[in-house]
């Protein structure tokens, strides 16, 4: 096959756009387009290539103070009857198309059209971010080879719509578990009833009053939130046994092990048990090339306030934002699409950041 | 099979009760047992023999002014390795020893030595009491021949131990259920959390006081318990949806409409669905023959607390009560048992009851 992104497609990122999302890479089959982009990137003299696994890596080597990342997954959720591509008006329609291969076309249209950025930048296109961590491209360029992501600050090129999205929450889900003695309900007293108990959980939930935080701008909100409870043995017993899973979105400036502890005293007298978490991530927007890409697009940045893999960057001490021309509301949507001025808009504003 | 049933047994309520546990008559598998006790009350000129599937019923005819019923079910529950009986001491071991062989020996004793009862007695032994309410045979009575259930009381020889336990609670399920506003938990104020709303209901159930009523010396204590509780879409979803299932169990001076109404209140402002329920038996006291038999036995009378056959009784208007042998803990337990002493005992004073 010929390689579609063809020097001509390379120079326009809206043209790119539909390029990319043309080359079906649904999650665990990205290697026709890892293929292509490794090929258009070893091309490029000014780029040093490197693979692993159907993730591609290319960075300048200019010998800058500085050196910043673009990121971007190349997978896509299944196909959804949306492939290939249409453009109706000033939208393209298609998978991918927001989430995320018109950031993906931003970072690549930079990468061979820009040779002399004002800091070296490293450009990674990763594999399998729509699923398990196990597979994903950033996770195992981190763990194989961390040195590919040292960097000053990471841009994560996931759909915001223009916006900058900075840091992003951590996340913990603990079991609180009630106890009692079975009765049968026609003796109800002899019995202690696991399931009244949880009222007192209820209630607290009812009483907590999330953080509201600001770090560097960017309001993290935080929540706490029953998701889950299930108790009972029959219709004729007092259950001795009940259990609510919760789980707490907590603001950056608390790790792991504080979100756990914050959570431990909510439920203070209760049995807790911690069934997983992941950590936040800060916006680290001080570093130098952060706050100058703040004065170049010129809005205010938000906080992040779902997890998204800037939190893998920040686990590595490097600062993360995201900032994409798609809309994530239409992520995973049958009907996705991007905007083309959006991607224009993107495309401009990178440049203005990383020209000379 | 020759019928162990024989005379010389008969005579002896202990003796009968061996002869009668050794017969196995699990649920729906009572012909054999039905058999041998036809064939004995058709023997005895002074009753009359009726019968439906596998339940036998046997009447005198004596003009008295009142009529009382005896009955006791033939069925077990499943054999767990406790057939034939065996005896240890003073006690029987061996499924149905207690609930209800014991009793049903009793009944049968009466049935084929006294001939001439102070009322006119009505034996009722039937099928199918420890399975689904479908194959009861005091309800397939009450339905194809409630005249055969003519009476100015029923004595149910359940086991209680000895104790006079009257009449019985109703019992009533009902589902109260929460909605609220999916949304991720990452932005849980923009959603409306069902689990949380469902600490108002634990809360109610915490404060409910439940009621002690005394009807006719029988002291019916009230419960409210929730008997499960369910709700969640995923662990990072705030729930849109929770439910409680509640058991009322109530005194017999509420209806089930009333209960239901009760419930209603108690929940007031929740969405609740009555998902079961059924009504409570009156201790139905001062009937004459209730008066003499309390003071023939010259125990106070207790209320039933769970629910029992009795209420089939009250539905059709009659008095009934629980009077038995067998110890009710150990009912269906794999070593049930009855204590010999226990079964002389009830002999004695229903034919001190009983006797012109």
């Amino acid at each position: 096959m010929a390689n579609p992104l063809t020097p001509d497609v390379l120079l326009d990122p809206v043209v790119l756009t539909r390029a990319l999302v043309d080359i079906e890479s649904v999650s665990r089959d990205e290697k026709a387009i890892a293929d292509c982009v490794e090929d258009v990137l070893s091309k490029a003299g000014h780029l040093s290539v490197r693979r692993l696994g159907n993730t591609v890596m290319a960075r300048t080597r200019l010998g800058r103070e500085q050196r910043v990342i673009l990121a971007g997954h190349l997978d896509t959720v299944p196909v959804n009857g949306n492939l290939p591509s249409t453009v109706v008006d000033d939208l393209i329609y298609g998978c991918g198309t927001s989430d995320m291969k018109s950031g993906v076309a931003l970072a690549l249209h930079l990468a061979v059209t820009l040779p002399d950025p004002r800091y070296d930048v490293t450009y990674l296109f990763y594999e399998a971010e729509e699923i398990e961590s196990e597979f994903n491209g950033l996770n195992l360029v981190a763990q194989e080879h961390p040195k590919w992501l040292r960097a000053d600050l990471a841009v994560l090129l996931e759909p915001t719509f223009g916006a900058v999205e900075a840091g992003c929450q951590g996340t913990v889900h603990a079991l609180v578990r009630t106890t009692g003695r079975r009765a049968h309900t026609a003796r109800s007293w002899r019995g202690t009833n696991a399931i009244h108990a949880v009222g007192e959980v209820l209630r607290r939930l009812d009483d907590y009053r999330a953080r509201t935080v600001t770090i560097d701008g960017c309001t993290y909100r935080e929540g706490l939130s029953a998701v889950r409870i299930a108790g009972g043995v029959a219709g004729n017993v007092v259950p001795d046994a009940c259990e609510v899973e919760v789980n707490l979105r907590f603001a950056p400036d608390r790790s792991e092990k504080d979100a756990a502890e914050h959570l431990r005293k909510v439920f203070d007298g209760f049995d807790l048990e911690i069934t997983d978490s992941a950590p936040g991530a800060m916006p680290g927007l001080d570093a130098a090339p952060a706050a100058e890409f703040l004065t170049t697009i010129g809005v205010e940045p938000a906080a992040k306030l779902g997890w998204t893999d800037v939190a893998r960057f920040a686990a590595l001490g490097i600062p993360a934002l995201n900032y994409g021309p798609g809309d994530p509301s239409l992520a995973h949507a049958p009907d996705e699409h991007v905007e083309i001025g959006k991607i224009r808009d993107g495309a401009a504003t990178l440049y203005r950041w990383l020209a000379p």
